[in-house]
């Protein structure tokens, strides 16, 4: 890249998002619920449903249905979004008035500091650099830290509010009263979240908010078996494809299909710089495999890796705002002899990086070895321990194996030692697990992991599928939501096969918030099923539009009814092209309830039935009439 | 329709079936296994594949898979399919030689002979028709009944043979050694299906096979808990859309995909004629709700319809050789003011239906009154009973209530008395249910129905996806198959949308073949794992072509790799452009295997790292030269 590209081309002149990445929703407005602070505002989306035309012709307004919203500024149209700038620090005066913090003058990290003085990298480079924090010297800016401590910061009324979907007490409550009580496992789930409640269970470690001080544009969420239930989506390019524009475009798109965290797992070259685009654009918590970056830099000989230069590392992506990092320090030396007869071996990056390592230097990882150091990072910027399950099964016959169980046992082991250190912790699990050996997999995790929050890839709940495992993987992810999983990491269509694109983090994602609300709605989140009622009650009532609009996707929806009824008119009809006109099992239920209730009303069931069969043949529009 | 179109345009001179249904799979064979008749042979596919090149680069052979096929005679390129003339009746002989049975001059129903007559109908009809048979009089040939006498039908021995995948006793224990051991919730799933063992679940009531003697060209399938789990496609035009050939079409396709029953739901014209098509050309048992057509016959006015129009259509549908039926037999009077304040009222059609019928006379359903009279009909061809839920939950919020429950019960007297008459009867299932509450539905089907077999809808998980509700239902089908479900019905893309098209219908096939077979795995079919585990190991190995091959759809699988890595040196790669060469677990964890295998043998663990980091570089591969 010449300087005169990088003048001329620079990515900053020609970056950009794809409007369909920031239209608003249809028939939704961003909506915000205000905290405590001016400055805690709370987005989300407020979904307008027409109004129900009842037996008699009268009009009966539905309520506006609220939904947990990811997406950020993006889909705000009164916030105009420039990616060059990126998006605006929302915490950073939180931040800044906890004055546990510094400002510093560059970045302390050698990678970092070498690529900003390389000029050659100018054309790709994010401009608007804030400088980065740090904690003060001996200071811990953990929400783990602070919740200890009894302090209830903004971050922890910011996601009480969330979860309750900016709803008073005795609102979501008159929610929750009509849905099924939920099946929860031991799980305790609040009728109502309240902020001394996300304190109290981040203080236990059964949550964690990930929210580096490097990261203040990004909206607190909470990841914890007692709230809903989230989902990661898997973004980065590889040496083989993909670059910067592109992964920034993907990560909007995944916040605007509900991703509550988005991991960058670049591999491929300008990780640095890609970062920085990403993070600077994204309401939603980052979290990256630290390991590959350093692999990168060391040319992709694993046993070439050291401390200082994983230590470097580490400061680099901190001092930009990783929100949680991936950290595979239970890959024990002793291990990785139990993987050698298995099908499928070792399958995790991270995880089979490491053991070439140890076997390499035939000793126990820097990871392992060094993990107190890595906590004084960590707590220094705030940044979470996602716990890597480098040992997890890819395969079925792998499933729940003595070295996926062993790594398990240490990764609890180091969760105490992190939590010594006040830092955020979660765990990561499997990977690839039949149905009926998913439950031990979050019952072990529980026991041995002290309840800190569980984060699991799927599980496959088979292999004989490539092409469609995000279907194989969503039935084990939903699973395991319901049994008590905190968030699901997404499977897009091309694991196994090739690098996701935009149509397969869509299909991912999809996939993926229906596993999560089924486990919602299994756990008994109060208020979950207010979305299925009104979607329901939209189906049955013939109003096509609500049911389009209040769809996870509106946009498929929509378009396949119109695949074979596209006129305006047939928005507006009581039948689809399934059944056609005089097969509607929602338009005849529709008139035995309208009978029924008319019955009740005046007489007994004899003297309905006749009334029934006079009106039967007026209720009925004859289907050329409604086909018109 | 004019004689002169008919002799100029017929369907019979223009019809065919796409080449693309009929193409054999990739590196697969049609095999049959024998059985001890010479007319006995039981298809199947065998995916051969390549060897693997081990560390010392010798060469070794795996082992073929066997496949569960349900295309019949369409994959075998040794077989000349012509939709004009039908498949050959491979049951023919079977059926004659147990001289039950004779053959009618003709058809019986009012409806089929007024068809018949009519010329101007004969540009759509199927030229080549089979005389229809008949039990003699006071015969009963029904499956049930010859088990109960202790007679081991040729069918029965087929279906022994297929679930076996035409192994022997101690091959298919060699594969089931190395599988999980299941959790089936009480299922009496044998280590090997034997004649007899089908027999004694048939005669048991826990098992069917259905096939009416007028579709001699079905090949025989078992539905029963104790078996493989089935899945079931629903093909039918509607008044709005799709013509014969279209649905000639998809049922060839459903097959391909792994239907092991189609129902035909055709709710528009032609139904009769349509009927005929798919029959005469379906390896596979054809489903029908005889309701449907019923209510065509009388111009749509459920008060309208009659018990005499009813039997003459389920004669009418018997002779043409329909090998189920669903009849909503289970809706009784008192049972619908029940649904008056659900969400989603009634949502089956056959349900609504028989509910307005209900309330317009005031009366039992003719369906209920005149069960045993149905029953004589069902024992003279053979047909099944697929008891329907007219009363299924339509939305998460009716899931498990009152009507349903009520139904249920209801159901399950039907059973005996249907047993009585030595029918085969299944029990139809919802439906939309939250994960939660699935497994009651199964608990208190095994209950109340007497462990007669279930066949459920989905369940749909949660509602507010549609679009993708194949994979909210898949979620729920795979958790009702675990638990015992012994078919499950596929939901497509386009469910509460439209009318699916092909690619919807091999979308829902695939999601449900995952389900089904994720439940085989956890109940702990023996030899479910065999096809998990070559797929892993061929993953494992970088054996991308047997990847393709061995997935329910290598279609997919190889266009999904191909899109970022089509050249053919890429399919012999050690990665995939997920993560690119360098950061291949999959190559990395060969590499620990073969040095820890090395070690193992020879020294011990300070030995092995030494060599390991001697000829680790020469394990790497460069990225450069994989690429080329």
């Amino acid at each position: 890249m010449t300087k005169k590209s990088a003048n001329n081309a620079s990515l900053h002149d020609t970056i950009s998002v794809d409007a369909l990445s920031t239209q608003p929703f249809p028939a939704s407005q961003k909506v915000y619920a205000a905290g405590q602070r001016h400055d805690l505002q709370v987005g989300m989306r407020r979904v307008e449903l027409s109004p129900t035309r009842t037996a008699s012709g009268a009009l009966e307004d539905n309520e506006p249905v609220l939904v947990y919203d990811t997406s950020g500024p993006y889909t705000d149209p009164n916030i105009n979004v420039d990616v060059r700038t990126g998006l605006a620090p929302l915490r950073q005066s939180w931040i800044e008035q906890r004055d546990d913090t510094e400002e510093l003058a560059g970045f302390s990290s050698n990678y970092a500091q070498t690529r900003d003085r390389n000029i050659a990298l100018e054309a790709l480079k994010f401009q608007h650099k804030r400088r980065p924090r740090k904690a003060k010297a001996g200071a811990n800016v953990s929400q783990l830290h602070y919740a200890r401590q009894g302090i209830v910061t903004p971050e922890m009324e910011y996601v009480a509010i969330r979860e309750n979907l900016g709803l008073e007490q005795e609102q979501l409550a008159r929610y929750a009263r009509t849905q099924h009580p939920g099946q929860s496992f031991g799980a305790s789930i609040p009728a109502f979240v309240t902020p001394e409640f996300v304190r109290d269970e981040i203080a236990r470690g059964r949550a964690v908010i990930p929210n580096n001080i490097n990261h203040p544009e990004s909206e607190p969420m909470i990841i914890g078996r007692n709230f809903r239930t989230k989902v990661n989506a898997n973004i980065g390019n590889s040496a083989v494809t993909s670059s910067i524009e592109e992964e920034v475009e993907k990560m909007v798109w995944a916040t605007r299909w509900g991703a509550d965290t988005v991991m960058d797992l670049s591999t491929g070259d300008n990780i640095h710089e890609t970062r920085e685009w990403i993070i600077r654009n994204s309401p939603v918590p980052i979290g990256t495999v630290p390991l590959y970056q350093a692999l990168e830099k060391c040319g992709g000989i694993a046993e070439d890796l050291t401390w200082e230069l994983y230590r470097d590392t580490l400061i680099e992506q901190a001092e930009q705002g990783v929100d949680y990092f991936t950290i595979h320090a239970g890959v024990r030396l002793h291990f990785i002899p139990m993987t050698a007869k298995r099908v499928t071996g070792i399958v995790s990056r991270g995880g089979s990086i490491m053991a070439k390592w140890c076997l390499a230097h035939h000793q126990e990882s820097f990871l392992y070895t060094h993990f107190e150091e890595i906590c004084e990072i960590m707590k220094a910027y705030d940044i979470c321990f996602s716990l890597g399950d480098g040992l997890r099964p890819g395969s079925v016959a792998d499933a729940n194996d003595e070295a996926q169980m062993a790594e398990l046992r240490t990764l609890g082991e180091l969760t105490k030692i992190a939590w010594q250190h006040d830092v955020q912790t979660f765990i990561e699990g499997p990977g690839h697990v039949p149905m009926h050996l998913i439950k031990e997999n979050m019952d072990e995790q529980l026991k041995h992991c002290h309840e800190a929050p569980f984060y699991t890839l799927g599980p496959l709940t088979t292999d004989i599928s490539p092409g469609y495992d995000h279907i194989t993987s969503g039935i084990g992810a939903a699973m395991m939501g319901w049994y008590g999983c905190a968030m699901l990491c997404y499977v897009t269509p091309k694991e196994h096969l090739g690098l996701p694109n935009k149509d397969d983090v869509k299909e991912g994602l999809i996939t993926y918030k229906i596993a999560a609300h089924a486990a919602d709605l299994a756990k008994g989140i109060p208020g979950a099923q207010w979305h299925d009622d009104a979607v329901s009650k939209a189906r049955f009532e013939f109003r096509w539009e609500d049911q389009f609009n209040l769809a996870l996707d509106p946009d498929t929806a929509r378009a396949y009814h119109d695949e074979t009824l596209p006129k305006e008119g047939h928005k507006q009809a009581h039948f689809c092209s399934m059944c056609g006109p005089k097969f509607c099992s929602m338009k005849i239920s529709q008139e035995v309830r309208d009978a029924a209730a008319a019955s009740e009303a005046e007489q007994g069931m004899q003297t309905m039935a006749e009334e029934f069969r006079q009106h039967g043949s007026e209720l009925y529009q004859p289907a050329e009439s409604t086909e018109s």
